[in-house]
């Protein structure tokens, strides 16, 4: 089965393609859809939704698996992130009614089998799981693998998480 | 021109189309896109978009213009409102980059040339302007048509309020 995490953004939209038997990961592919703070908002959540298009037509994931968001206390960055998230959540709405959500708690629990663990951990945890030689670069692409992960970690239970 | 008018919301997302010379305004159509609540968000987002991908193939607007959004303090509504102005906005983002915003502020003061007018008097000028037998139903049409009617009636300064 194969997997895409999604850590939402309106700068950085981190994302990873994991392929599992649900015990076992293989890494497939991961990156950033990157989009400009100098384009018009409309122009840089198009970018978002061709770029989260692009990924679903390129790697055809079963299910896709979302970090969920962080609230900031800055009602402008919330609303920009929350823009980006539905505008993500459209694209692979198009392909697929599997898309999950986990909140980073969750996240952490599922890699490093500690809810409190920091960034790097889980990061540590990541690429050891992948087999990776490097950390994955931005920190959104590494968190998009991690919830992919989560998800692969959680077959069983996965139609819990799923997105209402 | 023609001028595409929207009051974005997830349940209730209203529109109004006019046609005008930037004295005259006449009323096209009006009406609003449903999404269910019981539907899982990611379809209810996707009602949206192809909803306003569809006004905008069938109307050909020149100008869009959005109601900006209202903060409301329950953050889930937040976000869930800001998702479907994000998915808006990159439906017509595919068809022009003309999308312009205007605050409830300056749509009351456009529209009844008084900043601190009710709901109910934008509602009667935006029947008397376009010449309608009742005032427009539901509520989010009849916005949407305020900010059609404001962006018309800002022509010479409308570049100001392009969103960025």
């Amino acid at each position: 089965m194969r997997i895409l995490g999604i850590d939402p953004g309106l700068g950085t939209l981190g994302w990873g393609v994991i392929d599992t038997d649900g015990v076992k990961h293989r890494l497939v592919q991961y990156g950033a859809v990157i989009t400009q703070p100098k384009q018009p908002l409309p122009q840089r959540l198009r970018v978002i939704f061709k770029g989260v298009d692009q990924l679903m037509s390129t790697f055809q994931p079963d299910d896709v698996a979302f970090e969920e968001l962080f609230f900031s206390k800055n009602i402008t960055t919330g609303m920009m992130v929350s823009a980006a998230r539905g505008v993500a959540l459209v694209a692979v709405a198009e392909k697929t009614d599997n898309l999950f959500e986990y909140t980073p708690m969750q996240i952490k629990q599922a890699v490093t089998s500690y809810g409190k663990a920091d960034k790097h951990q889980v990061q540590m945890m990541v690429r050891l799981m992948l087999g990776m030689e490097e950390i994955p670069r931005p920190d959104d692409a590494a968190d998009a693998l991690a919830v992919a992960i989560t998800h692969a970690n959680s077959m069983r239970a996965g139609h819990l998480f799923k997105i209402k």
